[in-house]
């Protein structure tokens, strides 16, 4: 099996070519780390990787990350028979093609997670072995090994000086991940030029301090056998994660191979020919794949195909077998949610008692989780805070902790919150899981670079982000975050929710449970909410709605989300006594409101009358939903409001009393708080 | 000196009882931090700290950083003489005190960075180490060691669990930081419990990976002469920055040390009183401070009262040694930009050539960077990319490397923007400096929780964030922000600048670097940009301006900002053609224009007609600046501009057709800008 003869050396020549090709048709793009990569990309593809190309989506098949996503990835799934042709290949990086210049999920067939933003795929690959570590400990059974596949992630020196990285990897070595296999192209080039520049440290004794395995080939542009040898080393192991540090040439057999000219721009057109030349290519043809290359590449997918209908007939026999479960493992493969979930979301009244937002999340957590094996959550050590352990859940740890099992459904993220976010883009993108991660709304920044991903990648990850405004009080303003929730709401396919009670809250779920293909972050207090006559789960589901309406014509709406809807409810009854009709819209959601029909819309935000907009965070994006006019007639009266309060353009005055510190902000918030509480 | 005494023993045990104290009375904070770090933080001071109270800005002055932001640091201020009562401790976490939830710079007398979100402060400390190190070297003669401070930074568990540190250690370790000395509090205790839950790494040897030099203390609890002695092999060790793993009990001395009950809870009442009887305090007290405290830490203040007059007598004769380099140091140390610096500002006409804002930057920074040796810059490993390396500047290295010099202005940050941002935080927080730092646009979400700051502690940071829309083309995508810049907007005291042309940019640099207490970020084009009829610096100095007025009543006015600007006039010119009149204004700065008087934004954004606005990014926030009615009436004939626009919000209708993936903008956006072409 480990024998390696011309078939191989051709194999590499043409993803060394098409690699040249590739780029150079696009005229942009990064040509060395495929071509330095290419025999580890062979090697693993046709010795190890189990895959079926004709179905993408088998599930127990090997998961493939390629961190330091390029044109590399494109070249193995045409090879290997995905839905992926040669003029895919050569729209590389064009508009709407399926090759844009990093591989993204759900956007082209085989590609798992979306990559190219460095750190990332690394972090998403963790998430990944988690899953197939979670999922084999719940459902394999003796003789029954039905989720035992391997993940792999080729990474390179970029990904590792990353933040992100080393949060994931501390995480993988402390989770014992056996299943984790990262391949290093260590070619000491990054975009700035040698890597003696900025990254001098010792990579291995790094990753052994993570406690992971560390293998080195040291001619990984030659070694077929060495590479061979070194996954087969990384699979052998079981309790530990595996980085096989492989030596390579950037852009090997360019004539400028390992420099940083071959980094990040095309090969010359004579470089490409003489590449060609050197491998016994025809010189002058492009995207060339000799019939052999297509030969073994195709035994692959044969492989492939066997490996998944000989998985099926086991799945079968797993139903005899073990039918209860089986019926829930097959449901979480297809995707479908346990009937009836919704049914647990706890609805109040308003005569319940005020609880904390972020207690409500709990609650709705706990009801949900008996009957909702779909969930696997965790936090980035703020447990007690977020409360996103629902009661009787285990640690998901290795059993040689003694703290849990993989079983387990509570992920400790340690203080790793860019991680937490990567590392549940993978736990969403393996299937059969639904993710939900926890911090405050001040470190969901932290994760902003995976939180965009999530968005752009169609994975289903739910943010419990709690302590959500200057309401958290004491920990001052370093933790109190005003321009994150509209930095949220400016991420396309991103739902965020700030409700404001009980049934807010279960609204905020029962639509970011239902939105498979959406990320949401729900936006929670710290300070205790009372339930609001008028809330309902249906209601709130819409996004907005009319929480308090009046008799007649209003003189004001005042629209508003989450801690302030109380607020400004009090405040319409203050007014309600000087004779004021004041209608309330809270708004938990802008992009589910966003997309309910126009006339609803209109009769909520509804003309003739102004509309204030309230809310304990920056203003930026509700004037949106908010008039101008006689606006300022109202704050004569109630200054302290005009500390949330936006003050829409009207002849070009744009005056935004709230821009300011965070620190200003909060004294008069207070103020208001109490006001609003006599 | 290093001898220990009874004396000591009570110093330590005022700071643990203190921080009892002062987290109960607040009934909020973490307690078991500051009695754990006790002995190291008197340590430290009474031993080894250079600082004079009466004058907390001495430049020479050792920098301390509480990376594990808590009470600790107030404590020892308070002891330590600088201006913080004890009245001031009783109110820690009161709204508006100068003791709020964690240190904030540029709030309270002798804090040198914010801390409290974790990671940040560890990489400040770097940042700190940079600037002694580059100033050191730029200015010391034999003889005139006038700038030769150390950085001390206290960390915990949470703060090594970031990412944002794990870049910092780093790179600090590349950069062979001996000045840097950080000492972890190696409790095993984070909030959600046991470290053993997710933090099992060997941190030792992930220091010594990075190159640092580590050095053990076992009983940090009571080992005061083991702590003397860890720090002064510190000290000792000139070419590698050192950790000092100091295994410390955590709210050592309560009935619940050890435990994470210590952790984020204050002290019960009754476990206050046994530990004030356990350490021979009156257990009824509160705050009680005996003299011998007091004494041996005014003691320490007079030691740096005579270093800072020792100091100020060695500044003068190396006045009259060196005049030209004292006048320059003097200068920074002022805080004086130097003289007329504006005067090499590139001003530009409209028959100059189209170039991509980048460039125009590049152009600024090589204009300036001769007369301006404040100016100390990098990029996150895409130098060619950001253009931020003016010709001729050396690289910031280590002088064993071969590579520069630490006298050297330019960094090799590595891929690691969080780092970037955090360790910029220090250089500026140093003094002297104005650190700018280059990434994608995009990137700078790696990095928004050190922005964050940045903003909240009034640090002059200039972020060269460039390819700044679907504008990049090729990379695609997980390139493209469409989030970033209303993100950005949405921070108080953050100025994100969008310059249209080379007036701008150069105006845009004006702004930001007569800002000194506010951040920067230029988001610039990837692609060219014609320089514009009616630009200028002093124009778009004022955040906004007509840039193209038309005679009498106008039928509409387009709103825009950077690479689109130049499409607006297009648009125009085009509608001029079919009978209509278009004015554009430039809007590159939303903060700087709201400040501006009202009579000024009432001319430049005026009521009478719509106002369209005209961005390659997300739509929210834009409503601010623009008006609705006949919007749409445009839109007829221009479809494609609804990519791009916004339509304000009429009657309730609240449209906004580009609230959409990054990819689907960016196909119209394209054949937009190929529309605007012709």
């Amino acid at each position: 099996m480990a024998q390696f003869d011309l078939t191989d050396a051709t194999c590499v020549a043409t993803i060394r070519t098409l690699a040249a090709d590739v780029v150079g048709k696009a005229n942009s793009g990064h040509p060395g780390a495929p071509m330095g990569m290419a025999p580890a990309a062979h090697v693993l593809a046709t010795r190890f990787f189990n895959t079926n190309p004709s179905n993408s989506k088998w599930f127990n098949r090997d998961r493939f990350v390629l961190s330091n996503g390029c044109a590399l990835q494109y070249i193995m799934l045409h090879l290997l028979g995905y839905k992926l042709s040669l003029d895919d290949l050569k729209a590389f990086r064009q508009i709407d093609s399926l090759t844009p210049g990093h591989p993204e999920a759900n956007h082209t067939d085989g590609i798992e997670v979306t990559t190219g933003p460095l750190g990332q795929g690394f972090a998403n690959g963790v998430g990944l072995a988690m899953a197939q570590a979670h999922l084999g400990a719940v459902y394999n059974r003796d003789n029954f090994d039905l989720i035992d596949n391997y993940t792999y992630v080729f990474t390179g020196d970029g990904c590792l000086m990353e933040g992100v990285a080393s949060e994931a990897a501390s995480l993988a070595g402390h989770l014992q991940l056996g299943n984790l296999i990262v391949i290093y192209d260590d070619n000491h080039i990054s975009i700035d030029g040698d890597t003696a520049i900025a990254f001098t440290e010792d990579v291995s004794q790094r990753f052994l301090s993570y406690g992971w395995q560390v293998v080195r080939v040291d001619d990984g542009d030659n070694d077929l056998e060495g590479i061979y040898n070194a996954i087969a080393a990384a699979r052998s192991e079981k309790s530990k994660p595996t980085l096989i540090r492989l030596r390579t040439t950037i852009g090997y057999g360019s004539k400028v191979q390992g420099t940083h000219g071959v980094h990040g721009s095309p090969l010359k057109a004579d470089d490409i020919q003489s590449l060609k030349s050197k491998f016994n290519f025809p010189p002058d043809q492009s995207f060339y794949v000799p019939s052999e290359t297509y030969a073994a590449y195709r035994a692959v997918a044969r492989r492939g195909a066997e490996l998944e209908a000989a998985w099926t007939t086991l799945l079968g026999k797993y139903g005899e077998a073990y039918p209860k479960e089986h019926a829930e493992l097959t449901r979480r493969i297809a995707g479908r949610l346990p009937e009836g979930w919704e049914k647990s979301l706890p609805v109040y009244k308003p005569s319940d008692p005020a609880q904390a937002s972020r207690k409500l999340s709990e609650i709705v957590l706990t009801a949900m989780t008996p009957k909702f094996p779909d969930l696997l959550g965790g936090s980035a050590d703020l447990t007690g805070s977020n409360l996103t352990k629902a009661k009787g859940t285990v640690d998901f740890q290795p059993p040689s902790t003694g703290l849990g099992a993989y079983s387990g459904t509570y992920i400790r993220y340690g203080v790793r919150e860019h991680a937490m976010g990567a590392i549940a883009n993978g736990l969403a993108a393996y299937g059969g899981i639904i993710p939900f991660v926890g911090t405050f709304l001040n470190f969901v920044s932290y994760a902003a670079g995976a939180v965009r991903l999530s968005a752009l990648s169609k994975h289903q990850v739910i943010w419990v982000a709690t302590h959500d405004s200057i309401g958290l009080g004491e920990d001052g303003p370093t933790h109190q975050p005003v321009e994150t929730v509209v930095h949220l709401r400016a991420i396309p396919n991103l739902d965020c929710w700030r409700p404001a009670d009980g049934n807010e809250t279960s609204a905020s779920y029962l639509v970011a449970i239902r939105s498979r293909e959406t990320p949401s972050v729900l936006s929670l207090s710290r300070q205790n909410l009372p339930n609001l006559e008028g809330s309902s789960i249906e209601r709130a589901a819409r996004g907005g709605y009319v929480l308090y309406e009046v008799e007649g014509k209003e003189d004001l709406t005042i629209v508003s989300s989450g801690s302030e809807v109380a607020i400004a409810l009090e405040a319409a009854s203050k007014l309600k006594q000087e004779g004021f009709k004041v209608r309330i819209v809270s708004l938990p959601c802008w992009s589910v409101f966003d997309k309910q029909d126009k006339e609803y819309k209109l009769s909520v935000l509804r003309s003739g009358a102004p509309i204030l907009s309230l809310e304990a965070l920056s203003t930026v994006g509700w004037q949106k939903y908010s008039h101008e006019a006689s606006v300022k007639y109202l704050l004569s009266w109630y200054m302290l409001m005009t500390v949330f309060s936006n003050t829409a353009c009207k002849d070009g005055e744009h005056q935004d009393p709230s821009r300011r510190c965070t620190r200003n902000l909060a004294l008069p918030a207070r103020t208001l708080l109490r006001w609003a509480r006599k």
